[in-house]
């Protein structure tokens, strides 16, 4: 086994704090690469704090991940040593349902392996995830990283940018599209940039006036604040689409009258609450609330070729390990622009 | 002014009784016809209890609408005295708006004009439905009704037969798709017949195993109990589609995990209460939840050459008038089969 270090919750009720462990050792088809940056996502809070479900401790969060290859595995033919590589949500999956045959890895049948609080597909060995010096993943898994990119703010790009890109292109939103963007953090921000790069007219949805000018420097064409009535009032049945980057409880009934008559309301967040949607909001004009989780592996890899193409990262703030609790704090307050990233040789 | 008279509710605490009312002059593009025949929608019964909104009394239900044309405006060239007529959900729209030029005029963004419960394009004329003996109304809103249908049984198409032919014709659900119709009532039955028509494979979901028979009877190729964890098992990720006609509050945790992933859960029932749909039952394998209204005016007239030309009707009950009000209750326990119809004659 590799012995790794890295930050772990021990319970749902302690903050993180160093912890030694292991990895396995580089399997034929493995790719072990030295951790260089890990992101900070709303999830890995939600997931230490048992808030969706009982975890699994003790819990090394983390699963926007970028650094250097150090080892490959005798079979591996996607990597050599000295490659920048990535990690995101997933560290496996079945491979054999028709999901995953499809390239929809995230939505496999049988249930994949999450990069952490989770279990390898043996359903015995836990997973830990990215906060760590080291990681050891199957390549068939492993991103390719453009050298070209800012290596520190790509890593959200591995579940922030995937979230918001995979619905974007699902759901064909582009040139003559309207598109609005609920939410202006992690998932939001990204949200924007890839709605302005794929060539719809992006207006940024926030109760809060003060983001406006943020909004507009990340691309944003327009800003509603959704506590001014004048300002809904303009906006109703006005976007093809919403999407919703939003964690906690909101109001459906406001935003779906945005949309306009068979307009699509995609949730990319994951409140904690069942969505109270009021059915005339639906039945009347033939509205759709969807959802949509990350995206395949091959499709996460088309991601950060589009974005190296397009010059797209994350907006983010860099933090040393030993300030990760403050961080989460700083996080759930919305004080984040838009995505804390571990250096992790601060670990 | 037309004298007519019909049955209303004088107020949400009242039960329905006999009424003398007016309607318009018959005037240039106006179709007058004797009603016939008028099916009793649940919606009639949410409406005159308050149950959706406030209502406006006195209110004459009705919106399942046929009869044979008595008189016809100067204007008129559709209809002609003698042909078989039809009134369903609309007598009017804006006629203006994005929704009602494309033939939405469910959609209609001005709000259109409810044949019952609402008021005419001026905002001040009440509209009366079709408990009555004779009804006026816009020729565009009016549709021809094929001769060999049997006219009683083709009064539910109006309302529940093109609320569930238009989101299946709206989702191109046919060959090749597997289709669950969630509640077998005056909606649930129609869907059936027209998923069986299209070409689907359709499964009823029920709570009650005695609907097993009817259901197979009607069409559908399948059945699941949906109290039976056994059953439940067996069809989790296996539709394409449901069309979901209950009324009531249910589970949709339980529903969308049948869903195949980009499963689409259309709702045509209308619960007084917000829906409760979890996060993850959506995110998690991009699944949506999707309402629909009616159809427009020319996607009704092409449902019911459909059924002229496939031999679909409504399984029916005839009543008296005077038994509407118990004809409510019995709706209210599910016990009927699977609409009735109000021979107006007994009026």
């Amino acid at each position: 086994m590799i012995p790794a270090k890295g930050y772990a919750a021990q319970s749902a009720e302690t903050d993180l704090a160093p912890w030694n462990f292991e990895r396995r050792e580089v399997g034929a088809n493995d790719v072990q690469f030295d951790v260089a940056y890990c992101g900070v996502c709303h999830s890995d809070l939600h997931q230490i704090r048992n808030d969706w479900f009982p975890g699994i401790f003790p819990m090394v969060p983390g699963h926007e991940i970028v650094g250097k290859v150090v080892k490959v595995g005798n079979a591996v033919t996607k990597f050599k040593i000295g490659d920048l590589a990535a990690v995101g949500c997933m560290v496996d999956s079945c491979r054999t349902c028709e999901n995953c045959q499809n390239g929809l890895e995230q939505y496999c049948l049988k249930g994949g392996a999450p990069t952490y609080n989770g279990f390898e597909m043996d359903r015995k060995t836990p997973t830990y995830g990215g906060y760590s010096n080291t990681i050891v993943t199957n390549e068939d898994f492993v991103l390719k990283v453009p050298e070209k990119l800012d290596l520190a703010a790509t890593a959200p790009l591995l579940c922030a940018g995937i979230t918001t890109y995979s619905p974007l292109k699902h759901w064909k939103v582009g040139k003559g599209h309207k598109l609005a963007v609920l939410g202006l953090g992690g998932l939001g921000h990204m949200g924007v940039k890839f709605g302005v790069a794929f060539g719809a007219e992006v207006t940024v949805l926030s109760t809060s006036p003060k983001k406006e000018a943020d909004a507009k420097k990340l691309g944003a064409h327009n800003f509603v604040v959704t506590t001014d009535p004048e300002q809904v009032k303009v906006a109703k049945n006005s976007f093809d689409f919403i999407l919703d980057t939003v964690s906690a409880e909101h109001d459906f009934s406001l935003y779906l009258s945005m949309l306009k008559t068979d307009g699509v309301h995609i949730l990319v967040g994951l409140p904690s609450e069942a969505l109270k949607v009021p059915p005339f909001s639906i039945v009347g004009g033939r509205k759709s609330v969807a959802g949509s989780s990350i995206g395949g592996i091959q499709e996460t890899q088309e991601m950060l070729d589009f974005c190296a193409e397009h010059n797209i990262v994350s907006d983010i703030e860099m933090i040393d390990i030993k300030d990760i609790n403050t961080a989460y704090e700083r996080m759930l307050k919305g004080d984040v622009r838009y995505r804390f990233v571990i250096d992790m040789a601060t670990l």
